[in-house]
């Protein structure tokens, strides 16, 4: 029961938990800054492109003969499902991590630090997803692919798709913060190990 | 030191390491059944994508007054790169679980163990993003987007989608296995704090 009594902390089983001691107030501390990191982050990125909007005009011929109508065409976030994914999957890692936060600084019994873990792995999982589909359905849109004749659209709406980039790499860096609240205490680990 | 005499095994921290011990081997068996399932089941996803390819013959009219051309077009699945990196993330993956098997076969050294279980965690982010980017792009095959004028290519390439749906489905499920490769021991942990 040595091991129990000593980690009381999830974040730094490895360093206190193994009777060594000495990184886990560092682990403690990187975990909060992460925590505070990946919520400005997927915040941020969850407005950014939430608030993303073009109108542009068109040029569309309706007959061959006849000069060309120009038309306004608006570019809105919630047009593609893979953004709308984005959006949902950002501010549900938002609000996890400000419920996540609240636990991780008020609360240090041993079962909710591993319902914290387990959480923070599902975030992972949720964000990388909708990363990977943000990025896909972009990638179409700023290079169109000749094969299944998907024109693209950043040529028409570059101020929107300059805000989804921007969106979609703060996303990234959120994403990563996530991770490394999952490696981090291992890499501490392991430090103590070699 | 006790706590690192008595916890040889990662999978095992929180049963073994905590001195109750009891579910160690359950955690054990538990991680290499999931690692051989992620194994078998990211080769097989894509192994089917890979072998995917459909020709089937399309009507094109060059003058409005002539009757259309047929034309044979091909559907390949590295037309579009959200299924090149989805290929190429469950290629790795599957390389990785059988490296990772062999070691957590063969090597004990704590220090393996936290390096096995940092990679399991990079490679839950590899094939969660690299699902979300070959759905995005399936669902867009498979539904088209009027907004910015992508029709629909899976009523042309029936069976290419169905094969690409079920790689889809596989590859899921391996993902599946990878998260519950990295949530199991703490499941395990919080069934024994309650």
């Amino acid at each position: 029961m040595d091991g129990e009594s000593k980690g009381s902390f999830n974040v730094m089983e490895g360093s206190e938990s193994n009777g060594k001691g000495g990184c886990g107030s560092v682990v403690r501390i990187c975990d909060l800054v992460l925590r505070v990191l990946a919520f400005v982050l997927t915040l941020v990125a969850a407005v950014v492109i939430g608030a993303d909007k073009q109108t542009t005009i068109v040029p569309i011929k309706l007959v061959e003969s006849m000069p060309p109508l120009y038309v306004p065409v608006a570019a809105k976030w919630h047009y593609l499902s893979a953004f709308v994914y984005f959006v949902g999957a950002n501010a549900i890692a938002c609000s996890y991590t400000t419920l996540s936060l609240l636990l991780t600084l008020g609360n240090r019994r041993k079962g909710m630090e591993t319902v914290i873990t387990v959480f923070d792995t599902l975030m992972v999982a949720l964000l990388f997803s909708s990363n990977g589909a943000a990025i896909a359905v972009g990638l179409l849109g700023l290079q169109g692919n000749s094969h299944v004749h998907w024109n693209k659209v950043c040529n028409l709406f570059g101020k929107f798709c300059d805000q989804v980039a921007a969106s979609l790499f703060i996303s990234l860096l959120g994403s990563i913060a996530f991770l490394f609240l999952l490696i981090l205490p291992h890499l501490f680990r392991l430090k103590q190990t070699i």
